[in-house]
């Protein structure tokens, strides 16, 4: 039985795989008992055990890797292994005064971590320190051990821009690691008050706002605005993050889920209301996991139409669209908004109510915020508590977001790297027929279609080609449209492109997964293997050609890592004290 | 009437107080008119125009003073105070296609506004950039202008802590600005787990958790937790914190509010549930704005009889009390919690289900975290769509927060020299009459108990004596308790305790507050002026005395700002490099 599971379980291992039980028990002179509890304290085993297990409870409660523990175990009773294989030790520790009858708290956490391991949607977190000097690569656990991050959201490589860093240790020097404070109460800087006109000014709003991060400005908007507007409706778009999501259920106010960027479904569910009963579209301009690009001119019309207000999330566009990368909305009218600061007049800039977005995604840093009308922005900050009570962001990050956006808001280069390495990964994909997810952004979904062929797929990018891409499962995408997304960014280079598409084509193979002929033949899924006359891109060739005049002169991949190169030189010293980790 | 107004609205300006209105035309040149409108932008004298203004609506909208607006008025169309002026410019704009009957939205913020302004809850934020290498210090809008911090939560100024900013800056160099993905994509590393297990050793719990600050860990861990546990209970102090509620609310958990620190009224509240209900008692350590300190053995002890579970907030202690700097319920078995890093039986540490706490207030950073038993916080990670849904704490921060808690697990000197500043404050106020609200903690609430002069007393002490406490008013006290927060560190010096104590004896002349008599004829308030047989401060004479002995030899004030000073040489090089704001 033992030996059968513990076969099973070895299977799945990408370095195990076939060797043969009595290899391995002579190679580590372990029996097979201890073989098998070895296997239980791996990710990628564990769950093979598991499933063939009858004990499952004392599994689960054993291997909890993802978390930290003390490295002694003696120092904390709960890592104990011994105590930790009864479900309910600290409970236990804890009742005993405690009625016989008392709730099993911890019982009841173990059924809902059950749960996850049973539908596969169990998440362990990959060990991943981006380099800053050798962007995009990163260290795993094992600090020599380095691989080429492909999934990362610091799209642009602004985090690890001289400028963004010198501005930070700067400030750092001159106020200090943190805020100290609410913004009400000692928390309230210059740096904070520069952020935030610069925001506005990016979006040409009155105003802007500044969060702990955009999931809670998506929440404390939307739950502090709609439940201020008496009666509110909210239409959300069914791929609305989940903090937007969160932020409307918070509101109590009603929701009227409208299909993807579905303008005629929209508007029908629009037409239901009175004229004069408060509504708000919200939706987002680029869908992070399918890279779809929503129609914003067509929403705001529909939305005026009808009397309501528009919500738009530029999450995952800022920094990277539009003349000065305020988003895709900007976008919309390139030539136009390129030519002044000010709102230009029936733009989509000027149609959209209210804007969000990050810090910490092209920007490179973190913290998120709103912009928009003065009272709007006012009223947020008089009365949404996710904004009045908690400590602001440090004037570091302020900082260093300040100088990014700055930054961003004059050079397109980034934004044209970042282009040139999207259409000429999605090309040498479609060459090969491995299927990407039809967008016109600089996502590249990679449809796998499968959670745990998906995963193996992400580990043996890992394990086998030093490739860092993370797999996407439900239920962040749907069942069966399981796959991996890639970014990349301007800082991947030729050869890391040849590196990524060879690995991909690998992996394709070892692990036998669908192409767009097979999913074309399954009637197509997710957009792959479905007729279409092929989508346009965002940034259009005239667009880029432009971008391209400003970076004239250079080899691109020269020109792409030459700040990087730079910037080595400099810390290459200070380096040499290590930092304790 | 327009010359009555502005001697109203003049007389609250410290500085025009009873300046003639006719001096004041011939020192500007400017006619009433243009005096009046001068005034609108004031924050100080704004409320007083408002309050005899008939026209309220076009006031309002004239002058957002405390967001920012871009310096050049034409660069934003909102921000031209002519189009401001109409209170629907940016609807009336986005609206030309509207139905004439639609929502009025920037008419309801007005209206929110309004309520700020009549109910004298608006707040304006001061502008205070405290300054690292001038701790306690910070400047205002003015560069130059150099005023004294009383009242932030760094409270051992561990945000200029040189061990803090050096690993930073190194950290910097080494990982960059942001974290680049969620913890599940790209955005979790060594840094992170590192920070965790620290956090988790703190608390001597098998495990901990971060969230991008402590409002977010309240409110996932009460929300998911709550919502989990079916037909859970909240049982809840009625000082409890805005995130603790927000995340009772965000559950869909029934609630109980019990009062403050009133165990009868807690277990009278548990008794009338079944015992195998799951409950949970949520509660803080020290309370904020009062100082109190609730009784943790006893609460657990109720919690356990009747198979609750319990959550304990210590936000404002962790760093501040206990051997290691774990927070109150540390501090309670303090003598055999120094001897072992392992929970020692039946203490209160070991009795607490659920800590929260924060990285930004005495660990001088940003950032929250939740530490409890393996399994709920292996669910809480899995579950919790405030951690899974956002990009994780840029590596810096975690770098910058572990270097601070482990700092703090050992050394004394901080919550020593934070103790007897205290202490010290407390008395000689206590000897002057001005009202302190009694408590054992490390914050110093002096009452004065009216709103506007709060307000006023704060402002004359920013502008005549270069003193910054801000003024707590309604909501976050009840009214007739407004306060000033006053929070000493180990950065003040003897010196600056002469001068804030001063300066407040002059300010409750001037403005003819309350002393503590005045209350005790009233009957008291808050606690003031009651009778009592004194509150005995959480830091006993004994264990002040044991943490001096380690730093013996050495005078105070030099000893606790040594580390400032050395880091002082070693930055000002640096500082001749201007940082852009």
């Amino acid at each position: 039985m033992d030996q059968a599971l513990l076969r099973h379980a070895t299977r799945v291992c990408p370095f195990l795989h076939r060797t043969p039980i009595g290899a391995l028990r002579q190679i580590t002179g372990t029996g097979t008992s201890g073989l098998l509890a070895k296997a239980r304290q791996c990710p990628v085993m564990r769950d093979a055990v598991v499933a063939r297990s009858t004990t499952k409870r004392t599994l689960h409660t054993t291997s909890r890797r993802p978390l930290a523990t003390t490295t002694d175990p003696q120092d904390i009773a709960g890592s104990l292994p011994s105590k930790a294989s009864s479900p309910s030790s600290s409970a236990t520790a804890a009742a005993a005064a405690a009625p016989s009858d008392s709730f099993d708290y911890e019982q009841l956490y173990q059924q809902e971590l059950d749960k996850k391991h049973q539908d596969k949607s169990y998440r362990y977190f990959n060990n991943i320190n981006r380099l800053a000097h050798r962007f995009p690569k990163a260290h795993t656990a094992n600090a020599s051990d380095e691989v080429t991050v492909w999934c990362s959201n610091d799209y642009l490589g602004m985090g690890r821009h001289p400028e963004v860093i010198e501005t930070m240790k700067q400030t750092l020097d001159r106020y200090g690691a943190g805020a100290g404070g609410t913004r009400n109460i000692a928390g309230n800087g210059a740096l904070h008050l520069a952020l935030e006109q610069e925001l506005a000014h990016l979006h040409r709003k009155p105003a802007a706002l500044l969060f702990s991060s955009c999931y809670v400005a998506n929440d404390a908007t939307l739950s502090t605005l709609a439940s201020k507007l008496p009666g509110c409706i909210i239409y959300s778009d069914e791929l609305n993050h989940a903090s937007m999501i969160q932020g409307i259920r918070h509101s109590g106010a009603q929701k009227r889920i409208f299909r993807h960027n579905d303008l005629a479904h929209l508007e029908s569910l629009l037409a239901e209301a009175p004229a004069n009963t408060p509504k708000i579209v919200a939706f987002e301009s680029v869908y992070s996991m399918s890279g779809s690009v929503s129609p914003i001119h067509e929403i705001c019309k529909l939305a005026k139409k009808y009397g309501a207000i528009t919500f738009l999330d530029e999450v995952h566009a800022v920094g990277m669209y539009g003349p000065r990368g305020a988003g895709v909305a900007e976008h919309l009218e390139f030539e136009a908004n390129a030519a002044t600061d000010l709102p230009v007049a029936k733009s989509a800039v000027a149609e959209v109510d209210i804007v969000t977005a990050t810090l910490g995604k092209a920007y490179g840093v973190v913290g998120g915020y709103v912009a928009g009308s003065a009272a709007l922005v006012d009223m947020l900050r008089s009365y949404a508590p996710g904004f009045i009570f908690t400590t602001s962001l440090p004037p570091v990050v302020a900082a260093g977001a300040l100088a990014s956006v700055r930054y961003l808001r004059a050079s397109q280069q980034e934004r044209y790297g970042q282009q040139m390495n999207t259409r000429q990964l999605k090309q040498r994909l479609a060459d090969l027929g491995i299927p990407v997810v039809p967008n016109p952004s600089h996502i590249v979904p990679v449809l796998v279609g499968d959670a745990a062929l998906s995963k193996a797929a992400s580990d043996l990018l890992l394990t086998q080609h030093k490739i860092y891409v993370q797999s996407i499962n439900h239920p962040t995408v749907p069942r069966g449209e399981e796959r991996l997304r890639i970014t990349p960014t301007p800082g991947h280079t030729g050869a890391m492109m040849d590196h990524l598409v060879d690995a991909l084509e690998s992996v394709w193979r070892e692990l036998k997964l669908m192409r767009v002929s097979d999913w074309a033949k399954m009637g197509g899924r997710a957009g792959v293997g479905v007729e279409h006359n092929g989508v346009a891109p965002v940034w259009t060739d005239a667009q880029l050609k432009a971008a391209a005049m400003t970076t004239a002169g250079k080899p691109r991949d020269a020109m792409l890592n030459e700040a990087i190169l730079n910037h080595n030189g400099a810390i290459e010293a200070r380096n040499a004290v290590p930092i304790r980790v």
